[in-house]
């Protein structure tokens, strides 16, 4: 068992999807990304920042889930980052309504002193300086794994492009992996982003799966086709908090079992999205998780005779 | 081994991609479904209709790769089947810019006398009465499968409706299978159309993959990701030649059986796209395609330990 040092966001998310709307719930990066990495036991850490407002039992919750929280600040006087948005029918593209960052603006990143020797970091989607800061406090580090997205293409490339030369994955959705890459087919694209210093690229799809390229390798992982999608927010974040917490749990970062880590992470992915914020997370049982690898398997799994 | 009936169009085709443009090459429903499951070395018949314009050297073409064409109606003094399209960037939509139906507006099937006790149907995509019609000349086949698309339901949604309640298996795009059923998550698409009669449907999503339906099973197939698709023409066709003509020459309709069909349609579709037209399937040796089921396997097998 690796120790994990997760950064990312803890937050409030308003959400509004066509099956309903929440007010101020508990949300983030972070928070997805730890409880999805929970379901593994490991020996979690969370560096992020909050305001005063951020319910103590939200603490409680993340620390009740094994989360060490010695590195989540607290600013008393300060508000929580919030996001608010509103999915379009299709549930595949949203807009965006409110992001005030709050807390967030001024946020520099501390790893506890007892985390500095993690195997395993999972860079949640931040400023890349932020990203860049918890990999300098880190000791050596075996696997880093990096989220990002558009906005920091956008307006932090030159300092985006020093993470990626620094991290080992770099997980990204199918349109930024264009962006980033200037490449419309996936393969040259995460061929192109592997050049950049990753040795892995995961391209995730959404509601079609996610992609996982090595040197020569390629692995697909599709999502647990569903009867409903109720609000896929944090399901990218699930997606990699099961990911790393698979890997940190099994120490073994080779390509062959980083396939088990992308199905993980789609299983855990496909209950986030069942119902609003990490609540379906929050109620998850071993057999439950269980059940759904072996949907996964039943779904992929095929016996063709090559002789 | 059982025969297979193949019912489609076989056809002209003029194709415009970001890549290329071809003059009048060989193209059609049946052609591609006829190619794809001649790798299998089935007993396969095309029944279909040409006019005079249609060269020679293309009949013995279907005949050298092992199917009866005595059902392929030749009218000299008619022209061929003739459609145009242009890709758009992203290949997955195009437009129709040519649409000449010629012999095909009188079009009446024959299946031949050999023919009528296969056990295997493949009806391509033409009018719901004429695949009808082909059904009522069959004795009593095992399987009769069913491709189709969003002009019948626009225009012969009833006469579509009398088929599909006669079929065992649909094969229908998503966007397609959201159209017909009113559904759009996919999972209520497919429950609803099997409660029209099929057993099974396939839904096929392009460059995301295709899922096979049945009663509580759920099976997905990749697309193959490549590094260029260079003409995605026929690709739906050549995936219900491979998923047909594989059931025909096992013999076997079991879930887990369709399973290896709906991989080997997926890995014949994936070279079809790497040429213009029919050209590279029709130069794929078994060596080539037994490469393309090892790579599917190692694109999706994991080995997760579930105790």
């Amino acid at each position: 068992m690796s120790k994990l040092v997760i950064v990312g966001t803890v937050a409030f998310d308003a959400i509004e999807t066509p099956f309903g709307k929440t007010d101020k719930i508990l949300g983030g990066a972070a928070t997805y990304i730890g409880i999805a990495a929970s379901q593994f036991n490991v020996d979690g850490a969370i560096v992020s920042i909050v305001g005063g407002d951020f319910p103590k039992e939200y603490l409680k919750m993340l620390e009740d889930n094994g989360m060490d929280i010695s590195g989540l600040e607290v600013v008393e006087e300060g508000k929580t980052f919030f996001w608010s948005g509103k999915y379009h029918n299709d549930m595949n593209t949203r807009d965006t309504l409110i992001t005030d960052l709050n807390v967030l603006a001024d946020f520099q990143p501390h790893v506890p002193e007892r985390y500095k020797n993690a195997e395993v970091v999972m860079l949640g989607n931040l400023h890349p300086l932020v990203q860049l800061s918890v990999i300098e406090q880190m000791d050596s580090p075996k696997l880093i794994v990096l989220d990002t997205m558009n906005f920091w293409m956008n307006s932090a490339l030159e300092d985006l492009m020093k993470v990626i030369a620094k991290v080992d994955v770099v997980t990204i959705n199918d349109e930024e992996a264009r962006q980033l890459s200037g490449e419309y087919s996936l393969v040259k694209a995460a061929q192109k982003i592997m050049r950049m210093g990753p040795k892995n690229v995961v391209i995730k799809k959404g509601e079609h799966g996610a992609l996982l390229f090595g040197d020569d390798d390629v692995f697909f992982a599709p999502a647990m086709p569903l009867r409903e999608v109720f609000d896929p927010t944090g399901a990218g974040d699930t997606f990699a908090g099961g990911f790393t917490g698979y890997l940190a749990k099994t120490g073994d970062y080779s390509f062959d079992n980083m396939k088990n880590a992308v199905i993980n992470g789609s299983a855990l992915a496909s209950f986030c999205v069942e119902k609003f914020g990490p609540d379906r997370l929050l109620e998850l049982s071993t057999k439950d998780v269980y059940h759904r690898l072996r949907q996964f398997k039943s779904l992929t799994q095929f016996d063709i005779k090559l002789t």
